[in-house]
């Protein structure tokens, strides 16, 4: 519907890949998104042998991906091994250095994907292999920088990997949930672009259902980036990472008291991980970025992937026409 | 060239406006912007009766706006009595509310522009009776809120606009350089877009040169928002809106100690304020957006204007045409 190189290259219909978000991103998930023509990336998370090996077997025989956060990945680089011998359809590597596991996603013949924040990940990803950068701004639900937003950093990656590596293809990540983000990243020099927050509103994510029903009724501005969740739950992310959530009790508690917190870590770990499981988020994390001011409703994943795409080709075709129709041919050529 | 509401109703060649930026936006820079087919916003800043009208007279007869810091402004509002009288094409109001004031201008019969950072600023400034509303992402140089990126804020602000206020315009700011910004400004749901950061390194923007060079070598992870030079300036500025600026020696000497700051201002004024005359820019501000990674030369204003136009009307007419190729009729009505 939309042809890309992205699509072209990984044989699908349309440009758009799951963000494989721990836990939203299972096997069903990423099984929807690949059966509806789009890259379905399992979320490998932190990483769990059971729940890796439950989550493809859930996925059936759908051309799924799989996608790791690196550092964590790294404590056990069996579960990549595993990963690789379910001849994932693309390996995702997000957060840290992706260099040390790079070898062996590419000589499985698997293609590499690297999320990246800064211009220097590009590069790394590009000499790591990458078949693919994911450009992260600063608006995506999760973790990333806070350092540059889509708009200006998906142009900027652009034209970094076209003086650099024309061939490594460009998502872009962060903000995009509707068919307006997709045309949008395109413009903008994307071959395609990796949604999380639009799809973890979606009937197969694995998230509480109270969670879903809370985002679809949020705007925007109701995101913050912090570190309290990692600090609760005593997770050692690196430095500069920080995630970006939906504004809670929990976050309005402690955001700005991270000694504080730091100090009771545990008794506070105690107290999300039963607010997870009893679908209370105003203790909970909802994981989310500054789209779900875009999300109004919880369809199935198929029908998010057919919408975006049909919003975005009816977009272009409609201001493409427009500029056609009110340009002569020779001053087009000359930009 | 490229027909929008906005270039139909301002009566304009390309749907783009001049950010009018506080010293960068002169005169000179506000007249070429709008002789070349754009609505060029004189900067009214901090307001001073003498800068103002020389600047006004220096735009000759030129069609050009103003745009003023609203909060400073109120201190004086002759200064909004004045830039009326000189029959502007658009007045536009940024940070804080615009209420006292509105209705000045839309007495006056000049288009209201009114800037926003949230969902609640959008309806005010539609309850105000304002033309235009230009949705401000937090990627955007100067004074803003650190809240939501243009990715999000400018689809959001539109749907907001469809269900509120229809005919009211829609400009999106920030992160916008070239004609791959303008072009995802489109596809957002935006009428046209309001830059600044590009336009302050142009040949007419009232900085120092030396400034402008360092802009030109720089990427867009080298800005950050703070509220250093507010303190060290003394100036008032209300709750949330911090500016952004690329990060040099004076900011990550003060950045995180405000409070040390706060107890030397007086002395860090002079030392500021010195360094700008002398063009010494580890010291004096500069203060740009994330786009300065796009920003890649000092031309004229007018020859921006021309390429972002350009470029933009090129882009959509190639994917457009592609995705009109490759989409039958029936599939994109249903999107």
């Amino acid at each position: 519907m939309l042809s890309t190189r992205f699509t072209q290259r990984f044989g699908l219909k349309v440009p758009i890949a799951l963000a494989p978000m721990d836990p939203a991103s299972g096997g069903r998930l990423a099984a929807a998104v690949s059966n509806a023509g789009g890259l379905g990336l399992l979320g490998g998370g932190y990483g769990s042998h059971d729940t890796l090996q439950a989550e493809f077997d859930l996925a059936g025989d759908a051309a799924i991906g799989c996608g790791f956060i690196t550092w964590s990945m790294g404590r056990d680089v069996s579960l990549l091994e595993r990963a690789l011998a379910r001849r994932p359809r693309a390996l995702m590597l997000s957060f840290s250095d992706p260099a040390p596991y790079a070898r062996m996603v590419t000589d499985a013949g698997v293609p590499l994907i690297c999320q990246v924040q800064t211009l220097a990940h590009v590069q790394r990803a590009v000499d790591c292999g990458a078949a693919v950068v994911v450009a992260q701004g600063t608006e995506a639900g999760g973790h990333g920088f806070d350092r540059q937003a889509t708009m200006t950093f998906t142009p900027e990656v652009a034209d970094h990997l076209a003086g650099h590596a024309p061939g490594t293809l460009l998502l872009s990540a962060g903000g995009i949930a509707d068919g307006r983000g997709l045309a949008a990243a395109l413009m903008l020099g994307a071959d395609g672009v990796l949604m999380g927050t639009r799809f973890w509103a979606t009937q197969e994510a694995l998230i509480h259902p109270a969670a879903k029903a809370l985002v679809v009724g949020a705007t925007g501005g109701q995101t913050v980036r912090t570190s309290v969740y990692d600090i609760a739950r005593g997770r050692q992310w690196p430095p500069e990472y920080t995630g970006r959530l939906m504004v809670n009790d929990f976050i309005r508690r402690w955001h700005g008291r991270e000694e504080a917190l730091k100090a009771v870590w545990q008794d506070e770990k105690v107290r999300v991980e039963s607010a997870c499981e009893a679908g209370d988020h105003d203790c909970a994390n909802v994981t989310v970025g500054q789209a779900i001011g875009l999300v109004s409703d919880v369809p199935p994943a198929a029908l998010v992937v057919r919408r975006v795409a049909e919003q975005a080709a009816a977009l272009l075709r409609a201001r493409g026409a427009s500029a056609c129709a009110a340009m002569p041919q020779a001053t087009a050529a000359t930009a």
